[in-house]
């Protein structure tokens, strides 16, 4: 299969999911080694979650079947343009690259948040739309502190 | 309780759930009218989840006490600023506002990549360190247009 049919793959998933009132139009695939690992479709409304989006559950469902937390080696096929919720998960994910098709500015035209979402995350914190406020504590840092110097700690 | 109260509360469960090996060093609760209606700690490598920020983690366990997908009228309150996923899982749940203690910088100097995530997001695609790329499909967008005119829709 070529990238085009993967990401053909993500967007059947889209439809068929937005048919079935799961949640938003969106799909994705995990691929590794050329074979298909993992699926996710929106279910945001369906589920009550608002992380459940179409990239986040893939990449959490590849995870579970590779019994793993890295997806290095890993490919994904998103129908749209990942927010930066999912941009994000991907990183943290590990995965090599991703593959999308509609863009964060078609996502806006339907009535997504996406565009406005990386306007936001890019802002001082004092410049966004929700409130963001600090409250220090020592305890909080020496929990950091604590963090560097344990020695079983599991790196990720 | 004040707002420190449940900055401490937050905190308690990033030290507990490093000491117990669950994850990062970070916890957060939701909290309603006063009640903490959700906990959250870090468990990315316990359960092999990239997306298992206590965050995102907090936030789906207060959607699933609720029964719904919206926050609005709740409270985040995190041991350490969110990071870009976090943040943006923030946003898509509609809490009305973030209360965190440690901050990016802080969580950078422990080896954490949060600092440089908000860098990444913030670039142009073909800036970023993991490669995105665009596979236009037609179908991708005839299912946008579908959602467009879809009668029975939940919006979120």
């Amino acid at each position: 299969m070529c990238n085009k049919d993967f990401m053909q793959k993500a967007v059947k998933l889209s439809r068929d999911h937005m048919e079935a009132n799961d949640g938003g139009p969106f799909g994705a695939i995990v691929v590794k080694d050329g074979e298909v690992v993992a699926e996710g479709y929106n279910r945001v409304t369906s589920t009550n979650d608002p992380t459940a989006h179409a990239e986040v559950v893939a990449i959490r469902d590849a995870c579970a079947n590779l019994n793993t937390f890295s997806l290095k080696g890993c490919e994904l096929y998103t129908s749209c343009e990942p927010c930066p919720m999912c941009l994000s998960a991907a990183y943290w994910s590990g995965v090599d690259v991703i593959y999308f098709s509609n863009t964060r500015k078609d996502a806006a035209e339907i009535g997504f948040s996406d565009d406005f979402l990386y306007e936001q995350v890019s802002l001082p914190l004092e410049e966004r739309s929700l409130p963001i406020k600090r409250i220090e504590l020592a305890e909080a840092n020496k929990v950091f502190q604590d963090w560097m110097v344990k020695e079983d700690k599991v790196l990720y």
